[in-house]
């Protein structure tokens, strides 16, 4: 069984280089031309299945007339969280990746074109299910919120750390099912603190209702058709 | 907003199927390695946080002095895993990917250079969390198997079919959270078979010992030393 070949693996690296290069210059002139338009686009990240979606449904019809976003999906397939997130109201864009695990800035600039998201809206990107590979990719978003779930365990900031150091808001989804897992928050708010010092941190449930009005808060602070009044 | 430049993402398709075809190679050597040794190695693979680590902690627990395995722990980073699946008395090498999103077949050479798993023996991969990228890569393993919890929903299988399309064994984990969350069990069930139409599918828990008799009995009908008995 022979070991990895060093030529393969540096030409390997070099061309991940050469992509993620790429990307953050396309990264790069999204976020110009967001911040020209007045637009503040938002990246939410998470592991497959901890609630990304449910919280877009329930945050659209709480906030149905007072504060409105359209949204990117990422999948590999199907339109299934479109149909959701269209049926709660918002303007909404699939990109199936086929195998892809993340969204890229050319992705996102092309459902951009298709939004054409007004002067001083939100868009929130809804990325591909995946705490490592998304992590990786700037997609010109000016803010990036991670969502960990409960029932995940407390052990996903450590062991997924570059997703985590790079969020200016963490989230910890499906508090509802605290009672029911074995889950150390002490530990989880301790790691979150130390690897990523910055971020913003809240607790929610989008079943119960459960600390949805802090972030709704957030969202409305960080408004752009707000800013100014 | 420029779109993809073809010639670009062209070279770095030409690149991934060269990698992937390396890869399968070493996979396709390792299997080899194993079929002649008599070593049955195992691919469990999982979104984060889907109870991986706590089914293979239970399983050896309750298996001791019955069937025993030896364990490559795939992670980011930390030996976490590693650490709980030794403290329940198991060997088990800890391989860290920093920011790879899954293991290859050259990793898991070295890792079964390390271990050296006597003749008649089991390996059970516990893969990087990530219903995407470890789909894509053979590590040489005979059987593949699922893992997808309860509170993750019961979409993931038509959101993520590359993973479950090549799954031997499709397992339902955390079934003791199933009155606490709206899952879909015949959808669920239904998209399971339609996409994998050949994979077992089992319902169990860790916490609560429901549907682990199955699971054990799977694993010793599969195990190389009881073989010919």
């Amino acid at each position: 069984m022979a070991a990895p070949r060093a030529g393969e693996s540096d030409r390997t690296v070099l061309l991940q280089h050469k992509i993620l290069a790429r990307n953050d210059g396309i990264a790069g002139r999204n976020r110009d031309w967001l911040r020209q338009r007045g637009v503040l686009m938002l990246n939410l990240m998470s592991s497959p299945g901890a609630g990304k979606t449910t919280l877009l449904e329930r945050t659209a019809r709480d906030l149905a007339g007072t504060l409105s976003f359209a949204v990117i999906e990422g999948d590999l397939q199907t339109a299934l969280d479109a149909t959701r997130i269209g049926a709660a109201g918002c303007r909404v864009v699939q990109i199936n990746t086929g195998v892809g695990c993340h969204l890229d800035a050319a992705m996102v600039a092309s459902a951009l074109r298709v939004l054409d998201p007004a002067a001083g809206s939100m868009v929130i990107i809804e990325n591909v299910g995946n705490l490592v590979c998304p992590a990786m990719f700037d997609l010109g978003e000016a803010v990036r919120v991670v969502l960990a779930s409960v029932p995940e365990g407390a052990d996903k900031p450590v062991k997924y750390p570059h997703m985590f150091r790079q969020a200016d808001l963490v989230l910890l989804s499906k508090a509802d099912l605290l009672p029911y897992v074995n889950f150390d928050t002490e530990r989880y708010t301790s790691d979150v603190r130390a690897i990523s010092p910055g971020a913003r941190m809240m607790r929610l449930s989008a079943v119960t209702g459960e600390g949805m009005p802090d972030w709704y808060q957030w969202l409305r602070d960080r408004n752009p058709a707000a800013a100014g009044r």
